[in-house]
């Protein structure tokens, strides 16, 4: 819903696609290298809604995702229009080169070869350089000494660096594209058995199974990320303009409090202390407010997101962006650990959603709606996603947009992805 | 139990006190500041053992808190030594200031008058200056904007910054008193029918509540702290020295590999992804290691503590303290929330004992050791941390310390409290 229907002006973009991962052409091989004609060569989306394989109907050799994901704009919807048409190109990119490697069930190489793109199964083409031929020697010894990485962090791995070219991209492109203001971002994405759930904003992810909640995300905020951001003040008190104070206040200080002891704390602190107020602390503390009001640099409520390259404090010459990261967190669900029922869903919604409803009532609408369908009839899940909008945006009453308990409804845009397990 | 008997040099240390805190004397009031006359003044540890209240014995207002606290030293006990006899005093001095905030059921003020420091009491007696007068004009506008700010976080602010007094004096008298090595510092502060646990380091919490296990701390080291401590290094490259990269390798890159592709990991990821190895990858990663030995710059395995002032890279002018944090994680459980039976307990123990006894172990030993005495037996909790500790060091065997199940037992010290709740 757009503003909840009180303005014709949306920033909330959604994307879900299923995407063909093609395995990268070895450069060694007879193929030309396809690396210089394009960033985005050998991605498909869309092209087949089948289930993941090894093979394309083509006969090209890879293996299928499925997408989902929502982009909360602000400032603009340039960022969110973008990003929900290229993030799942840019996830497809980063995993090509692993096709060969998630399909081998052995523990993913440490070292490829040079060159090297595809994975063990090319491992025995490639011929050993001098150097190389002495490996076999220390092979043992070594190999105690190294880490495990698993397939899954490759995936987690890929999916975050991902994220980061996509807000590369769009610092590239803002300027001839005209790209205005940044986005959260919530994407999940289907893979060899796995949800993999990864949050750059206030945007959230829940799995509802058998009527319990697991949260899949967690909110990145002024709030949640106050050390991270303290502790970058700390270190280049340079970010912060003449303006800002690394340190927090419970609010603003006024100059004839000098000398006085204030509650404060700094990024080391989850505790308050008192602290005599000096001049320095008279500037704008770094994070303010609470909740939904709280802000970085009085300026924006997410610390994490793509996008706001641009953005500066108001009437002045500070940037934001150095605070902000595009980096999601990711979570991963393995599918093949439970058995599910067609109840089980995971939820996607943007903070106009979660700002008025609740995980347990997401839950019991769920519930409610699913109940009132067959269990294979497919548009129940659609119907959920429509409720939970419906019930967020409220009704149009003398006294504005109201909910059923008469409490505002949500004033933000709002968009909710119901997916089945 | 010293090194599990393994050997006649103890780094854990251990303190049990009831200390009493004195409010501390406003400085307007008739009698002179103690301020100049001692930092440790108005502390009185271990002189009562009676319950908190708001009088000592000798009349003086204050309140009691019970302390329980370990610290595992490292490359030497002089800190852990230290520590032991001294935190309590800090955590004591920190809270003198509070003693009437704290017991006034209203939210603790915000702002505290000129020299102001015993709390909301006072405030009618001091006269008020020319600005102050001014103040009721805006009073009621400043409240909305004012971050409400809880008794117990002011607790905890205050814990947190005994942690950094006590190492700010071991740094400054670790010449005079030939102060070695640092410690991790795991405290325990039972006040007014709550416990805040503080943990610096990787000793551990847990407690026991009808058969549950509710973990009280978290374990603070390399690889919990890997984030941290990259982005530290990315900001501040020069404290690496020249030895070492930011960057996390799962293993050592030999200079044959230059231009191949490794998996790596840096400041942003929690995944794995490759990289071609430049000239810098080759340097030592800052965090190196799996499980215990996971080390900072290859040096240290703890991340959190009090001490390390003077500890180097080994034959390097480059120092690890500033990678280290003295900043506790502080946890607070309250008691009166739930009813106790006389067999929930808390347990705080060094990693000898977590090493080699899992926290089911722990609960499991607690039931059994219990339940062989009378509830009302104050020796059986003395006969758990005992049971504890003797099952961690093992029997000493032909083949070494064994444990029950014949792996080898703990070869560290092994430290434990259990506290009935």
């Amino acid at each position: 819903v757009i503003n909840a229907g009180k303005s014709q002006h949306n920033e909330d973009q959604a994307c879900c696609e299923v995407v063909f991962v093609e395995r990268r052409p070895s450069p060694r091989g007879r193929l030309p290298s396809r690396e210089s004609s394009g960033e985005l060569d050998g991605v498909s989306a869309g092209a087949a809604l089948t289930q993941p394989s090894c093979l394309s109907p083509q006969g090209r050799k890879g293996f299928y995702f499925h997408y989902w994901a929502l982009f909360d704009g602000h400032a603009g919807s340039g960022a969110a229009v973008m990003a929900s048409k290229r993030l799942h190109l840019h996830i497809c990119e980063q995993l090509r080169d692993l096709v060969d490697i998630l399909q081998d069930p052995s523990p993913p190489p440490i070292c490829l070869p040079h060159d090297m793109r595809a994975g063990p199964a090319e491992l025995s083409r490639v011929p050993l350089s001098e150097d190389d031929k002495e490996v076999p020697n220390d092979a043992v010894p070594r190999f105690h000494l190294e880490k495990a990485v698993s397939h899954e962090s490759l995936v987690i791995g890929a999916i975050e660096n991902a994220f980061k070219h996509m807000d590369d991209q769009i610092e590239r492109e803002r300027a001839s594209q005209r790209l205005s203001g940044g986005c959260c971002a919530l994407a999940a994405v289907y893979l060899m058995g796995k949800f993999y759930v990864a949050n750059a904003g206030d945007s959230r992810a829940i799995i509802i199974r058998n009527g319990e909640i697991i949260p899949m995300s967690r909110e990145f905020t002024p709030e949640t990320e106050r050390q991270r951001l303290q502790f970058l003040a700390f270190l280049r008190p340079e970010l912060l303009g003449k303006e800002f104070t690394h340190l927090e206040f419970p609010r603003r200080i006024q100059p004839k409090e000098l000398g006085k002891k204030m509650l404060y704390r700094d990024q080391n602190m989850n505790g308050w202390a008192y602290k005599k107020i000096e001049e320095n602390d008279l500037k704008f503390p770094l994070i303010y407010g609470e909740g939904k009001k709280a802000r970085v640099m009085a300026t924006i409520g997410v610390t994490r997101g793509l996008g706001d390259h641009d953005l500066k404090v108001f009437s002045s010459n500070i940037h934001i962006k150095p605070f902000l990261s595009c980096f999601p967190e990711v979570r991963v669900y393995d599918l093949t650990q439970y058995e599910h029922c067609p109840d089980d869903v995971l939820v996607l919604g943007t903070d106009g959603l979660w700002d008025v409803t609740n995980d347990k009532e997401v839950a019991a609408v769920v519930m409610e709606v699913l109940t009132s369908y067959e269990p294979n009839d497919p548009c129940r899940y659609t119907m959920v996603a429509q409720e939970l909008v419906v019930r967020s945006r409220g009704v149009l009453k003398e006294r504005g947009w109201r909910l059923s308990n008469d409490k505002l409804g949500s004033g933000d845009d709002i968009s909710v992805f119901v997916i089945p397990l």
